[in-house]
């Protein structure tokens, strides 16, 4: 008898955490991913602000499961998912499938504000973190070489739009880099005048954690030379310019760390999603209707049977993934839904982290910021990165850096260094079609 | 009195030495690099097959520099150097010199044939290098998904044109990259029947070298698996084939190893440059005519007073960078040319590495194959490298690489990843107009 077929869309924590966790001797499994590489995203930052290199982060996903048999693994993007005929629709090929498992996890999102990605990018994938390197590195380089003290100024802001934990986490990052990394290393401009400016909507920063670290992570950032701005909204965005309700402010680099919504082909679906394009799941994390699709990860909306709102972080990724895998391999697939266990998120606690000895975290009633709660920190990121070879080499380059202030990634390559070195940078970039 | 002002083009080996020898107490000096960064060439085949991450072998030139007071530094690209105003033309500037220093290094030369280089890329930058690892890789990840086993087999073979240091370093890294690396990661293809040819037109590989060592070096690729062809030319190349006298070879990538010509800057020179645009300098390395400006490394054609021809490797970049520093540190810019020393072209050797334990090399009399030179080869390169960081990191990385055969760098990243997922890859390239 042939074996029952899972297809599995996304190698993100979810479905990387399913595949590796599924008993392929009694099931078929074919993952699919538009990358050859599982990123792990709570480090992207790292790599924006020149501290790692792109493969400290990342894996290929084969030799992450280069131990798991039978396991299919292929390099697609899937374009629709017709949940009628089990069949899922890739760039180049059409799969069938018995079971299907969702995990394809989210995109930035400018709330309805499309035209403002080309002028501050988000932070999610690997091209949007050599992106911003470059862009960072690149505007010190021309701050260098610039005359007019008003455009050096500007040359030498950054803003970063969102106080959750990306922004945060790179309003720390750049001011650091300034201060610390690049300060000595010009002789026309002092990097450590830069100015960074951290934009938040709300009254507080980090407003998923408890108020007092919130707070203190404002006192940290702006005892680093953050200018914080809470409960301003951003009415604009143009090339070098962010729009406030009573100013303006020109900066060089503008970094929109402040919205994410589901994988848009949620929207290909014959289920009604959110605004945000999360699909609401039922407790079991299958499709309502579609007993045989499960979605995981960023890409669901859901309140556990505890009555916790799911939140779209790794750790909840990589329960789903457990919990689904445990489902096919229990035989807890039955007929009726009532019969199947229900998904419980187990909130082990969040932290974010502001820059060398400086965090914030908390776990149940345990709250800590500063020191212990980076070195809590940095234990629990190495703790989950992927792999030995990245764990070793991550930490390697984390106490390099602590003990030197410097950072090797800070490497400007691509091909648009051309045309930037050319003198077209200064240029509005032109609307994408 | 205003020091003399030296502008150093290129932060090459040559460059580079030149600025961390010259005594900045004596000189203004200003550096132009086109990069923010300082490549360790001789290892961007590693990070061609997956075995390093660029910040490994490129460091930041501020960062190299740092401790360079007087040193200014800028990011732009040279556009035409005018001798006989002591100006330099730039992207975004003008820059006047009392003495130009030009170490502006080679590029890939296709023999007249530019229209080649869309189809096998040459290995001189960062951007090729990741470039031709993407390539490969993706090459993997299609064959693996591909029904029809003619176009499997193309996808799965790799053309190196050219046995020199580069086009042997290169056959042997991706030989091992299938069979040991990859090998075991797909289902459905055995990256071990991957098929690596190796095309030279003389009669030997590493024609620089000692024969018995040409002869050890084509042994120990075959022993490998790399199907060698000397004596064989190249007719054309075309979208995924390479045309021999009698034959065509398909294959999913061809990478061109086989020549380099000077920067093309040098034909913007009121000079004579010789036809693969070298500069023919005096015995003291300046140019002929004007004793205010020197040409440094791969950009020199130079037959030292000893007789030796002087090759484009790094050491003689890097002694080129020493003597001139000296020439100025000493006051030996006189009036007449006649009282200024010569340079002499040290020979230390030359070695190429062919894969694990497997290399050639000779100094003098001495000559080495197999795992003695393999040995020397990693210490030498080692030493070489710039910094103690890069040092660390690499060492640790060969040291993973050796016992697990596995290597981490192996992530397709790049703003082309999603054609290529699109399936638009296997068109024929457009022209570029």
């Amino acid at each position: 008898m042939a074996k029952p077929h899972i297809l599995v869309l996304g190698a993100g924590f979810a479905g990387a955490t399913f595949c590796k966790k599924i008993d392929t001797s009694r099931y078929d499994v074919t993952l699919v991913d538009r990358q050859n590489h599982h990123l792990f995203q709570p480090l992207l930052y790292q790599v924006a602000s020149s501290g790692l290199a792109v493969p400290e982060i990342a894996q290929p996903i084969r030799m992450m499961l280069s131990r798991k048999r039978g396991l299919k693994i292929l390099m697609d993007e899937a374009k629709s998912i017709n949940l009628d005929q089990n069949l899922v629709e890739f760039s180049n090929r059409k799969i069938e499938y018995d079971y299907l498992v969702i995990g394809l996890g989210a995109v930035t999102s400018y709330f309805g504000h499309p035209e403002w990605e080309r002028y501050a990018p988000g932070l999610k994938s690997i091209k949007d973190a050599t992106t911003i390197r470059r862009n960072i590195l690149y505007a010190y380089e021309k701050a260098e070489g610039e005359t007019n003290p008003e455009k050096r100024r500007e040359l030498m802001t950054t803003v970063v739009i969102g106080g959750g934990p990306t922004g945060v986490e790179l309003a720390g990052a750049f001011i650091e880099l300034a201060q610390h990394v690049l300060a000595r290393d010009y002789t026309e401009i002092n990097p450590a005048e830069a100015k960074v400016i951290l934009i938040e909507a709300g009254p507080k920063l980090l407003g998923h954690m408890h108020p007092k670290l919130s707070e203190s992570a404002l006192r940290q950032l702006e005892g680093m030379g953050v200018d914080v701005r809470l409960n301003t909204m951003v009415q604009d965005i143009r090339h070098h310019e962010v729009v406030l309700k009573d100013m303006a402010i020109k900066a060089g680099n503008i970094i929109w760390g402040a919205g994410v919504a589901a994988n848009p082909i949620t929207n290909s679906l014959s289920i009604k999603v959110d605004r945000g394009g999360r699909i609401p799941v039922l407790p079991d994390l299958s499709l309502p209707g579609f007993p045989n699709a499960f979605a995981l990860g960023d890409v669901v909306s859901l309140v556990d049977p505890k009555g916790q709102k799911v939140p779209g972080v790794s750790p909840a990724a990589i329960q789903m993934g457990q919990f689904t895998a445990k489902l096919f391999n229990n035989d807890d697939i039955k007929e009726t839904l009532e019969e199947r266990p229900e998904y419980v998120y187990w909130d082990k606690g969040m932290m974010a982290t502001i820059g060398r000895s400086k965090a914030v975290a908390q776990s149940g009633k345990l709250r800590f910021s500063g020191f212990p709660a980076w070195l809590a920190w940095l234990f629990i990121h190495l703790l989950f990165l992927v792999g030995f070879r990245n764990k070793a080499f991550v930490l390697a380059q984390w106490i390099y850096h602590y003990f030197t202030y410097r950072r090797g990634a800070r490497i400007i390559h691509s091909s648009e260094d051309l045309d930037n070195a050319n003198g077209k940078e200064m240029e509005e970039p032109k609307p994408k079609d």
